[in-house]
């Protein structure tokens, strides 16, 4: 079989767009998918479905699709389940051709009544041509057009490269409020697509990949229903922009866990990473894996070599580092004499001079933001290096802005691979830090670790053992 | 040689202190000194030594130690480090036997003259039998006495079991930091050993194993000079209490940093390892997994079998949770019918329940909170398991007090081990569970996998292969 070309469009930029099942109720999914759109002033027409409210948040809602004064060109339904049927019938007698189906309780459920009913809106949708995502769909984000189906409250996300999507609604739910309040980095679309039963991975990977505001592409699967198309639309995105993969359901636990809550089936572990190397893609160990190196790729260029810098606070920043960088195959360089040298007009006579660097004695010396100010532009400009991490923990006395400093250190060396680690210190200052960071064109990452991961992961040329 | 057995009491619970390089200038590390006893209440005696100054943040100063009314148990000494061999006869006149250098620039430069002012100081030391912590000490924090020789500005850290101590400034600092403002866990100790040329990490640990404040260790090392002696604290204190050590030099270029920091030498990572091993010890991953594993053991009992209980806000979360337990040889066994029916009471019908367990559909029809208090006490005390896992993640409309969850859950199951997770969700929101769960008696992880993990570290019978 091959598959139908979906046109996604409509599921993350349409014109118009009708809610049933939408509530006048604060807090009730129906109302959150209004207030969402309403706060993220989403330029389309928005047509919510309620027979018996006038207006929900100030929008003028109608009895049915039928008093609709155009065919909304994508529905979101939020009935409960039994009343999903006849609202997909209604969808496809408007003429409406395009749905996100958010109520739960089909083939996630396992259970007789949900596949019953199930088959029934499929056959419905099938006879309209709908194509629809779900259902036990969280929804869908697009930040450039402002569009949001979310049954969950969600604030304006930062935009930027990075997209997400999979069976999970986590993905715009909690990961997208925690991405609005730190902004680690920016978004350009998410897409929960909960049971798969029409609209798949394979449709969304698709268009992302062609996709021009996605630069990243993260998702986290548990199956797929179609091997080969799923393989031929990776190596397809993978070709143009970095694919992350999360694979849930990789033991034989973790398969039965799958089976009862998407109704797919999770292949083989070793199966599908064997896929994913083929691919190009890169596979994520786990959950904080998949955001830290969704964080890396935002922050570009890729590291053009192996060459890795470091600037840490302390000793022991350094020796991590060094770790790491021998775990993941990165080298630490000598600096040139002219850094050294540089370096050594703000640092006392005897501090020791080497990358990794460590910069307390300068710190002693200068001050903080002085000392980061003076060292890291020179140490990201040395010919020997192609990216720089560059560490600190934030604590009364270490505190400052690091938006000019990372200005700087790009300003000095765009063409590198720039990166900041926070070692402890609190969470408002670190908020504070990995926003600042983030406009100004890096990522921020819990250890050094963690970031030599992420660098050796980004690397061009990458093809060391740990990606696979 | 035998090493002489340090009493270690004075750098953790002195009657008294005396600063030596006390500053009255708001910021210098010797006016921080003063202002952190001074905040933490410390209810020994504080003399503050300095030539000029009358009063520092409110504290008599004396012109000297020779002017002190009493010998002072312990002195801080953080004069420029030309002045330090001056500064440790004075302390030695004085009478004092126990010192903590914070000052640096010695063998942590390499260089020549750092060097032999170590040489000169430590002979100043030995010639009057003064014990020290240091060079580049950054200092003891002790919350049970309310000691603190730190020069960084700390704020009051809940008190706990958790230790810290090793060659890092980052554990009196940007740690205590964060320790402070979230409260992920309580702690006892802490010791930056800085340069190790007189206490080392064997008088450390030999001291927090008989510590009954301390309930779990958890060092940053980065070798030590005495293998044998090393060995036998470690096996001392490991059959006591949990030891947690992160390796700091495992690799050849992490050996080349180590060297350049604190002039001591790592040894082989392997052998390394298999010291703590064989001594009973846990080695931490990474600085990240090295406070994860300690936010589970400050918070027992530890589990007393393999059985693992998840609840889940979604369905990855069941999910990933599946794979880590596979992966770190934990059991998802069967909830017994008597659980099964006491959660369907609040379930839909159709609602798929077993373990893990997918909690959506009963938030749907309770809430959130709800949901939580009426399954996750059920769950705890069923007779299948040892151990649950409570995840969710943060947004507006799934925040509550995790507070009262985690006391019900605890009083349900008090002999089991409980912990939460957090998939996402802001910082505010992440904070204020994670000093809730705390102060009820969880650890909050930020992943399915790094909960389970530490769970499977935990167990009393621990012997998978993932420890050594």
């Amino acid at each position: 079989m091959t598959p139908e070309i979906v046109n996604m469009q409509p599921f993350f930029a349409p014109h118009s767009v009708a809610i049933v099942g939408a509530s006048s109720v604060p807090g009730k999914s129906g109302n959150i998918i209004v207030e969402n759109l309403v706060k993220l002033r989403f330029p389309g027409a928005v047509y919510p479905i309620n027979p018996k409210a006038k207006k929900i948040l100030g929008l003028r809602t109608y009895a049915s699709l039928a008093e609709c004064p155009e065919t909304p060109e994508i529905a979101v339904i939020v009935v409960p389940r039994e009343a999903v049927p006849a609202a997909i019938q209604h969808v496809g007698e408007r003429g409406t051709k395009y749905a996100v189906i958010a109520t739960a309780g089909f083939a996630d459920t396992g259970d007789e009544s949900g596949l019953a009913l199930d088959r029934q809106i499929h056959e419905i949708a099938t006879s309209f041509g709908i194509r629809y995502m779900g259902p036990n769909s969280i929804g869908t984000i697009s930040t450039d057009s402002r569009f949001i189906t979310s049954i969950v409250r969600n604030d304006p996300l930062p935009a930027g490269p990075v997209s997400l999507f999979g069976q999970t609604g986590l993905f715009a739910s909690g990961v997208t409020h925690w991405i609005a309040q730190s902004e680690p980095f920016g978004v350009a679309k998410v897409a929960c697509l909960g049971n798969k039963n029409d609209v798949t991975e394979i449709d969304v990977l698709n268009y992302l990949a062609d996709d021009p505001h996605t630069g990243v592409i993260g998702c986290y699967l548990e199956g797929t229903n179609d091997g080969r198309a799923f393989f031929a639309a990776l190596r397809r995105a993978a070709a143009v922009k970095p694919v992350i993969v999360l694979k849930g359901g990789t033991s034989s636990l973790g398969g039965i866990a799958t089976a009862s809550h998407t109704g797919t089936l999770a292949g083989d572990a070793a199966v599908f990473r064997g896929v994913l190397r083929q691919a190009g893609a890169i596979a994520a160990d786990d959950w904080e894996d998949l955001f830290a190196l969704l964080a890396g790729f935002a922050h570009g260029p890729r590291p053009a070599g192996n060459r890795l810098g470091v600037i840490s606070i302390t000793g022991a920043g350094c020796v991590l580092a060094a770790d790491a960088a021998e775990r993941y195959g990165l080298e630490l360089p000598e600096l040139t004499p002219h850094t050294i040298e540089r370096v050594r007009e703000v640092s006392p006579a005897w501090a020791p001079l080497r990358n990794p660097l460590d910069i307390w004695s300068t710190i002693e010396r200068c001050g903080v933001a002085d000392a980061y100010h003076k060292v890291a532009p020179v140490v990201a400009a040395d010919p020997n290096i192609d990216m720089l991490i560059v560490a600190t923990t934030l604590f009364d006395g270490t505190i400052f802005d690091c938006g000019p400093l990372v200005e700087e250190i790009r300003a000095a060396a765009p063409q590198k691979t720039i990166a900041t680690v926070l070692l402890g210190g609190g969470p408002d200052e670190n908020r504070a830090w990995t926003t600042a960071a983030h406009h100004a064109g890096a990522a921020t990452f819990p250890s050094l670790h963690r970031a030599v991961r992420a660098l050796s992961v980004m690397r061009k040329d990458a093809n060391n053992p740990e990606i696979d």
